[in-house]
């Protein structure tokens, strides 16, 4: 049986809507919070165990099927009222299902696959984030490297946006990219750096046969200059029109779709 | 020489928010507001003749050349202070540029060019329409086809996410889209459902060599039924992983591209 929480002051709801809030908060305490039926379930089902589980009365009847999956693995559960629901969701109209996950512990660089990988250097946009992670995942890409500053991985934003992939897509993290980058050449792979610059290779003549990093930068600057000299090659996408350049997460799902194109054998002339 | 306007209680002030804010209110003026000294030059240059322009001091130093190409076409000047660019502004950091400008009269569907065309029906998301918008443009797609019910292309953050593409890329409105692409196969138009069916063809498998309507659907539910029904063809973006579905401008990105793919002559085995 559910303990019951109707006060927003209540010490556990003030802890959750925090972790909710606070970056260095989700750090300090090695928890994050995942708001969402859909998006709770596959926290659970992913074994990023629920620790905490909070729901309305509502949500349990309207998403039970996806309560089952999450209640299977939480360590602790209580209902909440839904002002406390409204305090704890990031959106306007929530659905009255949250839980607090443990974080992973973070991936030695030495264990990144050795199959094509998405790097992101400084990119801020949660937005952005989640969808790359989100993009990543549905075409097959192996790992995400986060390199330098990005917008937070655990951040409610970056979560949606990903749909889950978060949970279930490899997310490693380094420092400066082109440290990193020296040890990854001498474990195998090669690195593209994306670039806004009509005088770098089209991604459609480059050849992805071994295993590749495409390094995509920043949202206003793109690529640290360190970052694009360090890679093997310099690619781009052919532009047509007058804008100068993609949305990160465009830039990176076109230039993951052609690293991981089928039928990529055939050769452009 | 700029008037100084420094009350935010100010008529034109009160008006020039509302339409940050309303799209209702975007409507029944015929007005937009653009925000930030880049998008307001991109309206000025491309002929969305700035009926009225507000700068700060600030900006004036701060972004001499934008605004340069700003007051060559402008209409009336007003030099605002701070606190009422801080209530104009949908940004936390506001670069105190903002011009008034006219919307452009909506383009009847009979001149959608005869070139490849994406249409999105029912967007939600401002960040994803913006985002579409910015990449048909840079792939060099002809047009844009908004169809039913779509966030308000004039928004803030439809406007910043498309980095003035909304300037320059030709939009086109219809109702529902099944009667808009009889219309348009009878001009000699093929069009491409947007479907994340692993049944349908693969994009990588169609053939572009006539002028198609790619068709993407709202970000939650997709394309409706009867859209995808009236379309010529399903095509999917093949994926690989757990992932069910891309984020709506990945996927259109992603569709554009191979729509528009350099050497794409070379056809897949």
């Amino acid at each position: 049986m559910a303990q019951l929480i109707i006060s927003r002051k209540n010490d556990l709801v003030k802890q959750a809507a925090k972790l909710g809030q606070s970056a260095s908060f989700r750090r300090q305490e090695g928890l994050f919070l995942a708001e969402g039926a859909r998006l709770c379930a596959d926290a659970a089902d992913s074994g990023a165990v629920p620790a905490r589980v909070f729901y309305t009365a509502r949500a349990r009847e309207k998403y039970a099927p996806y309560l089952e999956r999450i209640l299977a693995r939480a360590q602790e559960v209580f209902e909440i009222s839904e002002p406390v629901a409204e305090l704890l969701s990031e959106t306007r109209s929530s659905q009255g299902v949250f839980c607090l996950c443990r974080m992973e512990a973070e991936r030695e660089l030495s264990n990144l696959p050795l199959a094509h990988c998405l790097a992101l250097e400084r990119i801020q946009d949660p937005g952005n984030l989640g969808a790359a992670l989100r993009t990543a995942e549905a075409l097959g890409v192996s790992s995400v490297l986060l390199a330098g500053e990005c917008c937070d991985l655990y951040s409610p934003k970056v979560l949606r946006a990903s749909m889950g992939a978060v949970f279930r897509l490899p997310v490693f993290f380094c420092g400066a990219l082109p440290q990193a980058l020296a040890a990854l050449h001498r474990r195998g792979f090669f690195s593209c750096a994306a670039v806004p610059d009509p005088a770098a290779l089209p991604v459609t003549e480059a050849d992805f046969s071994r295993p590749c990093l495409m390094a995509v930068g920043n949202e206003g600057n793109g690529l640290a200059e360190e970052t694009a000299a360090a890679c093997t090659l310099r690619v781009t996408i052919p532009m047509q029109g007058r804008a100068e350049s993609l949305n990160a997460a465009s830039s990176a799902a076109i230039l993951m779709w052609e690293m991981m194109r089928p039928g990529r054998d055939c050769r452009e002339g």
